[in-house]
């Protein structure tokens, strides 16, 4: 960390400071300008916060050289984590399509489409049974009730099932569920995350709408700071002035995202547009970036769908789209 | 709700579509112009999503023209709310303001703090425990210890205390806690907002950094629809492309949500700026723009602070502070 | 255009609005509801302004149902507008791609750059002459000599070329030039976009940092409204909260245009992103969300760069990317 | 300017770029870390292009600490600039209200604006004879025709006027014009910038939707750089996702701004807002945020205004509002 200090400051103020930082445990490279002293910060600092060294009176700005999240980092971890669920793999050259409706409604629809999509190349079914609704009298979930039906999807088609997660407590339903969703809502509810740092399941972690991709990495470094380094991170558009689309899909953060940690990132293009005709492009310029997974919602009946009818692409859709996909993974020297 | 079909659609095609909007049990105008036809739908239609009538083939876009909000609309409740703490109180006419440390760190420290924010006119003693902090490296608050600090200031001082929760199970050690506080990432945490709605206190509810103003009353429909209608709205700044400072004070949301609802508004110049030299204008601001009151940082040592010491304004700042405040809250005919 | 009157208003007071609405030309729906009034204007609502509508002291809402733009309409000319400028092509299954440096520098500097890309394919030559730069101390860019020193190049290599003109006047020493670029910052300068409407030059407009792209697609609409239709847009980033990269590449917004308009649209991965390591995977992006091209920076000695070097690729890092490129236009279809 | 090296560089790739920096006359201060080399850059940097600097693929991260605007800096400039235009004065202590029609529309109704905000205490006229509008059909202004009822106003009250130039040819008929407003679409037209760098008159420059302050300021410099120090900074509102208003007023911009820059500094809640019943308010929080000044719509007939209807206030409502806001700038300290 770079710490500039203002200009004009006595010799007193300067040195009583720097002792300040180093009783931290930090070295303290000192570099005097005409005008103004410039000092680094060797040492562990990804424990330092750069808006309380900010609020001391003598400094002029920071400068944070070091990414603040450790376990998340490539730069200590260079090859690529992959995630196995059964013979279903995402991350280090594996490329994974989820699948399945917004909402787990009746034991026909799931089943449906889980055939639906296993039969188009989807390596997971997802189906939500919590659902976070704006409004307090909009429909919320099937609840505890569709944990059965998914499970019952999963046995009938041998998909490994992703679901969301609301709170704490509903871990305990939540036994037969293969990956775990922290939806966008939550991806700072900070105790969720420490406990879901506990867990043995992979996590996928989807970015917040107002969320920076640096922030993302350090919520996933709360899960992995807990012991559990199976963490799937989900870029899902971000909320900006445009409203075309539900949200703006941030495809650059998928490359970004590559360079900077080793975990696998997917993209989930139903709720970054909000349209289904626009779930296609979007889902191939994915793939394109070089993601490594995608989560499509699919719905055998979009219009009476009771959850983001508006968004969900019909099975035949589907089938299409991943036919073209396979294409677009192979160019990127991708299984699928 | 406003419906336009699209242009070309079968006279049978619009037909069933009227009829599936109907067995919902709303009635349905019907306005046919040369190229389109547009449906009023008429009845409770604060459960329809408009997302989900999009979604159907025939609708080419959809309009609501009712707010979805009930229980906080100011149309249905034409009366300001009061927020009654013993003898301090928010809206309605009076001007509350909450003072107090990010962080209570110290028994020295918290009792300090609440003696001077009290003398200089502050109705309530703010002080977090549980921090929402970005990294899992960071100091995450004194948790339950802090609970006894917090309530033996209050105790040496007679004000009453707000503090945030984070979780559920931590209602069990907030029982001297007067008003519960619900933290921007947390403003859609709906299973949290639905278990405050079955308890008798106050919420104060901070807008989340990416919601509309719409969005933060359905968050406070969803603690109201649980029986609890003791909920203060807070403006603490949003994420936009601008950084000077932590957020944009979204000052116009003030006089907009007084339109809007009979709920009390209050705005956090702190966390909305995140500069303390920058705190006293916003909350000049706040109160010119009609806000009921202000929650304030107030740290005896923003240097040492553990958390946010840079906007955090000293005891003297914050005296000389309110000193000028009561003039605005006078010209703006308030009690404080 | 569909307008929902106030509740509660008299029978007088509509008729009466009504009427000013009908003296305009236009048709008026009227559909009673119980609590509301519904209005549907049927006729050319495209020099109606839904804020003008509104302003007005019965109207609770306002929808517009139609685009407001027409010439740039797809639903009126369903048909890709193809630009030629030569053998060059983009639009109409022709994928195009321009490059070249940020700025012409020099003859050398050109005249290589110019050869390097040719041989990698590009079918334009970029340079820019006169620089758009935020601060006044910075290059401003060579100005008319830069000019010949592009037109050298053209001539050196046939390629046509590209160049950005920043206000009208600058016009007469355009001649040579075959394609203007109107930049960001103008996309709203409604008087230069009139003065292009009346030359015979493909224009190439790129969006603004907070435009949405039906404000693009209306400033297209005013070149084309003056006579001139060949008009290629382009998505080049735009300005969000996040800020790891230069601008956030809006790549839905991609798929969106092309189902709106029947304009060319390409991406400028270069700006959008700022970074050269996330160029590639930007571009590849593009060309599957169903771009008719790109526009990117190659600057031979980046580092040295007088303007944009950190987003530009080497003439080698281009080579390599178009490789690709041409496999990913093959799988969408089109000719490159 | 500090710039950190990347880890694990040659001795001799670092002295050969010090070496490169120092040519360009700028002495650099090494600090070699364990880890990494951090050089502090001392000498005018105000021509550093940071991310120029930044493109040099041995640099990590580059701190800007001088801020880049040198005439427009407070720094160098403690005293507050004041504006004056006969007796009207804007600045160190004076507070200026400018007040008019969005457009003038025609004689009776611009003379009549214009007795009217006179009466209620109002220190200029403003009056838009060219509107940028966002669509081609839509009202353009009356163009020159208008400047002669403009001007036939200021001669019947004695108000000095303030207009939008949207191009530099126009500055011919802008004779009689006593301020010039650049628009906030126009903030980053460098040429019309710099031609009014060259010219006498005060220049009221509105912040773009997209722009940063500092942005602003740099804009600021551009017309300051060319000899004309005489500049007016109007915070309009900016655009984010929230959209219950036109734009977001950043309220905290104005005390921001008055740290850094001696320039006046005045806000338009009309624009910001676009709603005329959240103006008054937001009229009052920038007077206690610290403004300088207002600009106000006020149209004799808001609901059939040709432009902006939604927005203006009328001549009761404006008396009304500078009733109050009298007693603001009292408490601030200011003359109005």
């Amino acid at each position: 960390m770079i710490v500039a200090l203002k200009q004009g400051i006595t010799q007193d103020d300067s040195d009583s400071f720097i002792a300040s930082l180093e009783s931290r445990g930090l070295t303290v490279h000192i570099s005097k300008g005409e005008n103004q002293t410039v000092l680094g910060l060797v040492g562990d600092t990804s424990s330092l916060d750069p808006e309380a060294i900010g609020a001391h009176h003598l400094v002029a700005k920071v400068l944070r050289v070091q990414e603040p999240y450790k376990r998340a980092n490539r730069l200590f971890h260079p090859t690529d984590t992959r995630i196995n669920c059964g013979s279903a793999k995402i991350g280090g050259g594996f490329f994974g399509v989820m699948a399945g409706p917004c909402s787990v409604e009746s034991p026909e629809q799931i089943v449906a489409v889980a055939k639906a999509v296993k039969a188009a190349g989807a390596a997971f079914l997802r189906g939500g049974i919590f659902k976070p609704r704006t409004s307090p009298y909009s429909f919320q979930g099937m609840g505890c009730e569709g944990i059965n039906l998914l499970v019952a999807a999963k046995k009938e088609t041998g998909l490994p099932v992703v679901s969301e997660l609301m709170e704490i407590h509903q871990l305990e339903v939540f036994d037969e569920i293969d990956i775990i969703q922290v939806g966008a809502r939550n991806m700072q509810n900070f105790n969720l995350l420490k406990e879901l740092g506990r867990c043995s399941k992979p996590i996928l972690l989807k970015r917040g709408l107002a969320s920076t991709v640096t922030e993302l990495l350090m919520a996933a470094e709360y899960i992995m700071a807990g012991g559990n380094e199976q963490v799937i991170l989900c870029e899902r558009g971000i909320r900006t002035f445009e409203s075309f689309a539900r949200n703006t899909l941030d495809i650059a953060a998928v490359p970004w995202l590559k360079q900077k940690t080793h975990l696998p990132v997917i993209v989930d293009p139903s709720h970054a547009t909000g349209i289904s005709s626009l779930v296609p492009a979007a889902a191939k310029a994915a793939v394109a970036a070089g993601a490594d997974g995608l989560i499509i919602e699919v719905h055998n009946d979009p219009e009476n769908a009771l959850c983001d009818g508006e968004q969900s692409l019909t099975p035949g859709g589907f089938s299409d789209l991943m036919v073209t996909l396979k294409k677009y993974a192979a160019l990127e020297g991708k299984t699928m």
